[in-house]
């Protein structure tokens, strides 16, 4: 077998189809025994799926796509570099995670009655589109205070939507209740969809030539995208296609900081309750936390913290130098402005930043509402 | 010169830089020297600049881009396609165009104090991206209907709104207004703008590896999208490099169908107010309706038109197959179910829908709000 599926903490395999999680109650990782290889990519292919070799759990003829990666990476300012990652069929990186575990679980199983997912609003509008393609029926649970655009986005593709009271972690429980029919897959908890997210790092690598940025800055919530990224640099470096670590700074806002504290070995207590432009950054208590420390820890990364005011004025920021992005992406932007105040950045280092979500989900309006900022 | 810029008209060549049509009052159109030559695309550059030798009024160093353009084609359904001309860094295709209109701009003078331009609301959003990013002032004059998300954008990017009640021709004339400092460069007039969206036509053919479809159709309403597309037609056939010219459909609202009219023959005298939800095709009266004409019957092109309710179901139907467009785009789908309704498509026939502008910028509310509808 080129991969196997197995507990992120007691190390047992995967014995069902329809287990999310391990029984010992711990996330699932996925180990590819596959060595990456350049003359494996279908160049033809301008999506995520020019590097199906390395998805070996996808059957060819079950793939599903919306066109999603080859996103573009654009330079920004002397040693800075934007990945554009919004630019996706619903507007976020998460169309990668999306089609990888839609594909997978339509190659493992050839009747899918519907699923059912928990999201702050992107994964729920990412999955619903991809359930939309596959012809799947999805319930998609959302805190209350999910954005209009992002909802009117996952009602558009023909999902159920349940707006759910209670912090982010309420949210994932009233969706992981057993339903009839509905098949429970989080994206937070499915490895099929975090293993998606590794294109973006082979995306970067190939774009450069398969050199490496010196710093990558990266936006944590629930941790997906942290994990992906961090599985592509471990796949390309044991597969001797690069030769350097890029240092990842894991970035989070003051209030949703669990990582950040867990790196700096402080203790985080979260806010009674979230009040923050950046929507899509609400997991106060994410499950991967313990992978994610591990991880960073394991490839030498950082954390850093940005404060509301720091969000808002790089948001502006970006968008006055013609990018549009939504504040929950503003803070990689934030987090490199405050380093580089600090200084310590050395002449030569290539730094990147992975912007994640449209700014066209979280309408300006919003911000004037907001009485945080007022 | 490898290229010229001359009268559509009367075909007096461009005399001032600033003119942005010719004294006669025609627009404007290009006219390049340069054959197609497929050595010629940069390869490793994933933005339309790959293309940028055939557009040699653009100095290298003045080019401003935030990487439109390569934006995936994916099979909607047996023999037909559609491209995601929304994946763009603005959300909608008349990045293609801001980007040579402002990258030229820039060749041709060091100094932009200000510029101004008229707009339904995407290309003003696209145009202020791009002004954001060379760092140039705007002023956009939008009809008084443009919906929200497409005015925050603007803004967003810190670009100046006016809201201008009356037609979208009272718009452009408001625009038009000699403003000190402002430039006037409507996208609908520069021959810069319209000129770059045949970097479209160039994308389909290298994604089908230089195979032509059968039939595209394309939506139109001030008729930057289809001039531009048959313009890309016309190099490649001139270059030997497709041998034949594929049935362009040029599709509109039955409420704002100038062109169709024209194709069959008919008078149009449009309503007395639109009432639509395809908000981006609202031009009754377009500066290039006689360049429209011409060029689709050179190219031997139809024509149809869609009501309001075959629009809002072809909105629905995609977004249920995962495409969330603006119904503007919808209408595409539209005009091909009619068609293929009525028979006369032969089995091998492919097809494919340029589909512009996201479904972001037009929530469904929206919808429910219009009485039309109800």
């Amino acid at each position: 077998m080129n991969y196997s599926i197995f507990c992120s903490k007691c190390g047992k395999e995967r014995e069902e189809k329809t287990q999310w999680r391990c029984i010992c109650g711990a996330p699932f990782d996925i180990a590819l025994n596959i060595k990456f290889d350049k003359e494996k990519i279908i160049r033809s292919c301008k999506s995520i799926w020019r590097y199906k070799h390395y998805f070996p759990y996808v059957k060819r003829d079950k793939i599903i796509t919306l066109g999603e990666g080859c996103t573009p990476i654009t330079k920004l300012d002397d040693n800075l570099w934007i990945k554009l990652d919004y630019l996706m069929p619903t507007g976020s990186y998460k169309d990668r995670g999306s089609s990888t575990l839609v594909s997978s679980l339509c190659s493992e199983s050839d009747i899918i009655k519907g699923l059912s997912e928990d999201s702050s609003g992107n994964a729920g509008a990412s999955l619903a589109a991809y359930c939309a393609r596959a012809n799947i029926k999805l319930k998609v649970f959302v805190p209350k205070s999910t954005s209009g655009p992002k909802l009117s986005q996952i009602k558009a593709y023909g999902a159920e939507v349940f707006r759910v009271e209670g912090t982010r972690e309420d949210v994932s429980k009233m969706a992981q209740r057993a339903m009839k029919d509905h098949l429970y897959v989080g994206h937070v908890w499915h490895p099929f969809f975090r293993d998606g997210i590794r294109t973006l790092l082979y995306e970067v690598a190939e774009q450069t030539g398969w050199r490496m940025f010196d710093k990558i800055y990266v936006p944590v919530s629930a941790g997906t995208l942290l994990l992906g990224v961090i599985s592509g640099i471990k796949h390309l470096l044991s597969s001797d296609i690069i030769n350097k670590v890029p240092r990842i700074i894991a970035v989070q806002t003051r209030q949703v900081s669990p990582l950040y504290h867990r790196m700096e070995k402080l203790s985080y207590v979260p806010p009674e309750s979230i009040k923050t432009v950046a929507d899509a950054l609400v997991s106060t208590n994410p499950p991967l936390l313990d992978l994610m420390e591990k991880n960073l820890r394991e490839v030498d990364g950082g954390s850093e913290v940005v404060d509301e005011e720091e969000i808002v004025s790089s948001y502006y920021a970006l968008a006055k130098k013609g990018f549009h992005v939504e504040p929950s992406s503003a803070v990689t932007y934030a987090a490199y402005l405050k380093q580089l105040a600090k200084g310590g950045f050395s002449e030569k280092e290539k730094v990147l930043l992975i912007l994640t979500g449209t700014g066209l989900k979280s309408p300006m309006k919003s911000f004037r509402n907001n009485k945080v900022l007022l």
